[in-house]
């Protein structure tokens, strides 16, 4: 397996034999900021400047521009800015600090991102579940209007509540990209008590296990101490 | 202590001394919903209508309108829509169903903003504690523009770190107004899995809490198998 | 469905019939303890004392005793305490408090009986899962001789990954029986911060739930804000 | 500031220029089993051997015997047998498999002990807290005797409480030393779900943190949107 990150060292590695002192390498994508603290680092002794930059607003950015959070050196941003820019909305693009904190405060910001997805994820099954047969569609485009929770992440819910309002179509099978891990990683590096990015995390990597070994062993102690029936597997 | 709920009942029922059947009484307020059901049923046999109607916009309701959402009666909802209407931002209001409806909405959109504010927390922390000397009012109205996580109460954190960039002026103490205990509730009764949720009423708990007695088992425990030194009231 | 508790309301209201003044009810199931504070105050205006004994132990109780939790007026615990005596272990059991204080107790003893085995779940399954090839019937027999994380459930633990190692025979699916549930609901109504036992009853109810409606919607939104692909149902 | 494991590299080090090949290196530390996989396979260079050997007991160890937990080859295995069949307790001693399994294992273990006394810690407090005036340090050592949550630690909570019943003289800070974060890490990395581990150190984070920056941001908030009072710094 290609080491994570390896990808973009060998990118940059090819790119590094055609350039000269001062140009710059805009890494755009979701790499984990201390990998691009690494790699601004190498490239500066070259006279190279790498710019990280972190892009939110996923396959609406074509439309709407995208969120760039840029880190780097003042004098790459400068040179880089009208093209930022371009591709930001207004007021969309921010010189985060030095090379990796563009793509810290991206890795922060999926963090973020994950636990606000699973924030919804809980309340609408509470009310698929709970005592009242809630039009889930209906109830997610009313707090577009004027709730405390309205949000973008909360229209795309009620664009996929629209198109499938019991969610029929689709498996309760979650991939994580990483961001939400580093950032979990971060947090205990920093102690930073962080339990909804972690729980969203966690819930994530629950819905891929097949196995769930550790949910077998509580069962094989119910029957252990308490003579509870378990599911056997057949 | 006046049991939670007293006063409304109280108000209920002295208002149902003055009305007649076909009148409708609004419980606008943050009532618990399974209060509003018993409510509803009772002012039923008397032929008055209750209307459950949740409200959310906070003080800014004032400016933009309330997201209202609302239970009860068929006949009830068409005799209160021209003043829903009015007091509501375009689409603002719905009529969720039967009595409890409305004030159930409300309670899991009160758990969901638990877990979205909490998820913010977490990633404003991590940015004030980490590696770089973020800008936090800039990355905050930053995530305004085009991100994934950009939403009302991101905005309201704008303004509250411009107007206070390390929260100097804000003590780290939380209050809780019942209806983030009443989600978790509700989910623990119907087996859903809430840990966002259920994490961000046991911050504010903790923020709360100047004994810390658990805690403080944990730390003669420490000491206990460990010998390591425990700080020690003076 | 029978209300939870509704039995035993049956069972003590035929029983009453049958009894005098000074006579003794044991409760010696896992009643919520609110109910048993009901009963012990309604029995109480006939004369009748109501004793509620919670009983830890398990199966194994019938060779190594049980362990009681008892509550009710003193006189009814003279009265029974020959009888806990023969069942208990020596020091085995206690008088708590006024009547309910047994079953609360004992509810408590279940949460944290929950969260413990959430968290031997966790750390073996991650030596199931990490880099190393571990024996964990060795591992978990190991750790009962000198460990600080020695414990009964933990020899409970070897035995059954003794029986069947990779826990093959043994469903990922596991039961809760309302002790549990009630812990948390008490924690919150508390103000007590329950980070670990909300846990553990959260990944009960995640185990058993086949529909998984919040991670169907996580994977919705995935979709409609980044365009990834989505497992679909056929 | 040192890096953590610096010291271990520098005594291996030192240790390195007075020993030939064969010769065995024990660190019976709490090094990070990844360290110690390094400095095996660096010290194999040399032809010498790396034992990491996790030990568990605390200062109780002294009289009742360290249960070990041992990485490495074979041969430096059956070496130091007779000194481990020594120093641990009957069947308190094991080999985890190749070097850094030791320190892996023992990392696990500290991970479980962190979850498991946090579920002592908030049921503990739950009775400190609730409506009954509960004798903690009876009900503890009550559990000891056949309940299913006996176990060291609980036995260790007795002697604490009957020490100090309401644990007025230990303060609410809890000190981490480095497994629990790391078991949380290694966690995610193998996408192993572990709410209450990271709970646990969640817990011991916040009870350490006096400036509570995500907790103003949440009272800030509140105060934005609700008007809610916030408690102010004087």
């Amino acid at each position: 397996m290609i080491p994570a990150g390896q990808a973009v060292d060998d990118s940059i590695a090819s790119l590094k034999t055609m350039l000269k002192p001062g140009d710059v390498i805009v890494d755009g994508g979701n790499s984990n900021f201390r990998d691009s603290m690494r790699r601004g680092a190498d490239l500066e002794k070259s006279g190279i400047h790498l710019m990280d930059s972190g892009t939110s607003g996923g396959v609406w950015g074509l439309k709407v521009g995208y969120c760039l959070m840029v880190g780097g050196s003042i004098d790459a941003y400068r040179l880089l800015e009208p093209a930022l820019k371009t591709l930001a909305p207004e007021n969309g693009y921010l010189h985060c600090g030095r090379v990796g904190s563009g793509h810290f405060v991206k890795m922060v910001h999926n963090g973020v991102e994950y636990a606000i997805m699973q924030a919804y994820a809980e309340g609408f099954e509470l009310m698929h579940r709970g005592p009242f047969p809630v039009d889930l569609p209906a109830v997610s485009q009313l707090w577009e209007n004027g709730s405390v929770v309205r949000s973008w992440l909360l229209e795309l819910a009620t664009l996929a509540l629209k198109d499938d309002p019991k969610l029929e179509k689709v498996k309760p099978w979650v991939a994580d990209s990483g961001e939400g891990r580093w950032t979990v990683h971060e947090c205990v590096d920093y102690a930073v008590p962080a339990p909804t990015i972690a729980a969203a995390v966690f819930a994530r990597f629950a819905s891929r296990d097949e196995e769930g070994f550790g949910l077998r062993l509580l069962s094989a102690l119910r029957n252990q101490f308490g003579g509870h029936a378990m599911k056997t597997e057949k």
